[in-house]
């Protein structure tokens, strides 16, 4: 087991009905910004209840933070954070939302020319934020209970994340309730975005940590189990909590611990929703399996533990592996998530050598590249997306 | 799933050579009370490596807190606390050094006449404490990661638990390596203890939380893979890191999320400590199995998932519950903690006598006792004991 330190301060409040808990949780006199995206808050009564028990507070607004959250778009909150000295940020909505509204955190106290700098790395990130809390409603990113966030340039077509200990919601909302409305393919994507957060977490190498393999597995296990319950069942109470909680516990930074990290999915996904918009959870869907073929040998060891622990296969090493990256692209489709790019309508060919070639252009290489070797050039990027 | 909120403030700084850290965590101005237990950290480096992390900090020192740690002995730091303006607590030990300093941190902010009365419940827990720390050397009881603590009252052989969000410990170092050289019964009473609490969240009735479920089942089953090795292999690293991390993860609060919890083992146990000066894990590898097949109906259900899910049990429901209890004494056993009364020269009709009738005094009935369902009364406790 690696060495490693953690602390979480967030505090989380979970099950029904329990928006009203806001009115004990932030300070009477505070001057807040309710953030929140499409306008879905407003039809699922979620922002009735959010705005009855705030009550008598200073509530300014400011929807239309769009999945992928945009630079453009947070930065138009500036003005009125400013004018209005807005001294708390409450997201309403999903982790898009959430990661906008981190962002905002930071670019109003950054002192810098355009907050853009510390996203790209030209700047350090600021050492003030504004406090900022969440009410969830699409269990997915595991923003609620962390630090980190992702914004997407629009003219630049970049997206970057960011990570900062200010940032950590000082509260957030978990009410299962509230998911009841997703579409399903929200619903999809967000059991996608967990299993693959664990996976980034889990699928690397072995470094004797039991406990982190077996808590991983528990909620990879437990998303098999549920996931299509969540889609055919959205009513069902216990699926939507448990999808809820197991999304806060794929990335609150706990599994992780003393083990190695991938997240070269991630990395690879972020360019696919740059250059063609796809939603994060289908990125992640398409690139992970060929990631996986891409990196057999290296990863062998751990694909056939868990193709053994999580889905019962008793065979030989790479039969064992081979079959769980084949069950993997299955669960994704079974909840709804298609795994190759044709789907979606994207040449692979094409995207393979865009993206391959954005990274080449980065400085990235094979010897300095992404996952846990850091072993991913432009050249393995541009074989695995070839072969989605 | 039952609602919940969850928040839990403490750093962790785990694994080899991180005693250093104390530099950075405790301000150079602090006037720090070190606490420690008989002097064993004075054998293994881990008091040299303390203070010489301290450097130039003021530092008093109070050793001789017990295992169970003694309300008497804790009473005595005090006069120093308040001569010497001390303003940070730091323990240095296991639990009970740990649990100790979590009463003084109370009991020095405290404003009435005698800190017992906000142990036994007659006046209210005070609303400050000294901030305290911990460097943990005997993984077992979670203190280091929670904000509960059990003290004993030699004069009245009482033992209460407390709970105060004021004293999480404002972080506690983990260094593995510090637990070479304890004795085996205390790794073995440590893993026990372990067990013990992360069933007191488990083994009660279900209540569709598969993925609460699943991380208290990778406790377990990680604790029956390598107790043993504990044992055998003392400077085993990933082992004495698991079991670390593991004792930790089982009592921070997070497996018990959403779910029912017993603690009777605990409660009955504490007694057998008071009347008889058992260690704390010895009096839970006594009482749990015998609590088990009282409430066999009761908990029949968790019996068998546990039976099926870290046994390997496909037997009917009775026989693998039935399985299950055996299978659990004989890993307490294999640790070396003896599971009977006898084992320990205690009559069991005597302390069966002797412990219900406390509980009776207590007010305890069938009807509202202890448990997940609030009915192991005096009678009940009486047939655990009589059983052991």
């Amino acid at each position: 087991m690696q060495n490693f330190s953690y602390q979480n301060p967030t505090k989380l409040i979970f099950g029904k009905n329990t928006i009203g808990e806001l009115a004990n949780e932030i300070p009477q006199s505070a001057k807040i910004l309710l953030t929140y995206g499409g306008g879905s808050i407003k039809k699922n009564g979620v922002y009735d209840a959010a705005k009855k028990a705030l009550g008598s507070r200073a509530v300014f607004e400011f929807g239309g933070i769009e999945a992928n959250p945009r630079y453009e778009t947070c930065m138009k909150t500036l003005e009125i954070i400013k004018k209005e000295n807005i001294d708390f940020l409450l997201s309403v909505g999903g982790g898009s939302v959430l990661d906008g509204t981190k962002f905002i955190a930071l670019a109003a106290k950054y002192n810098g020319e355009d907050p853009w700098d510390f996203m790209c790395g030209k700047a350090k990130s600021p050492n003030e934020a504004l406090p900022l809390a969440s009410i969830l409603t699409l269990p997915a990113t595991g923003s609620e209970s962390n630090a980190n966030f992702v914004v997407s340039r629009n003219s630049t077509q970049e997206k970057f994340g960011g990570w900062s200990p200010l940032i950590y919601p000082k509260f957030s909302i978990l009410d299962p309730e509230t998911t009841y409305t997703l579409p399903a393919k929200q619903t999809g994507n967000g059991i996608v975005d967990t299993f693959v957060h664990t996976m980034e977490q889990y699928l690397t190498y072995p470094v004797n940590a039991p406990l982190q393999d077996r808590w991983a597995e528990s909620i990879l296990t437990t998303l098999i189990e549920i996931g299509r319950k969540g889609i055919d069942e959205p009513e069902n109470y216990d699926v939507r909590a448990t999808l809820m909680w197991a999304a806060t516990m794929a990335l609150n930074g706990l599994i992780s611990r003393g083990v190695p990290e991938d997240w070269a999915t991630h990395g690879i996904g972020h360019e696919l929703t740059a250059f063609y918009g796809l939603d994060h959870g289908q990125t992640l869907a398409v690139v992970m399996p060929g990631l996986w073929r891409n990196q057999f040998e290296k990863k062998k060891a751990k694909l056939t533990r868990y193709g053994h622990r999580v889905w019962g296969f008793l065979k030989s090493e790479s039969e064992t592996a081979t079959l769980a990256i084949e069950k993997t692209e299955e669960f994704f489709e079974s909840v709804g998530i298609h795994t190759k790019l044709k789907d979606y309508g994207i040449d692979s060919a094409e995207a393979a050598e865009k993206i391959s070639k954005r990274f080449a252009d980065r400085g990235l290489t094979s010897e300095s590249g992404l996952g846990e070797n850091r072993c991913i050039g432009p050249k393995e990027i541009k074989e695995i997306l070839e072969s989605r």
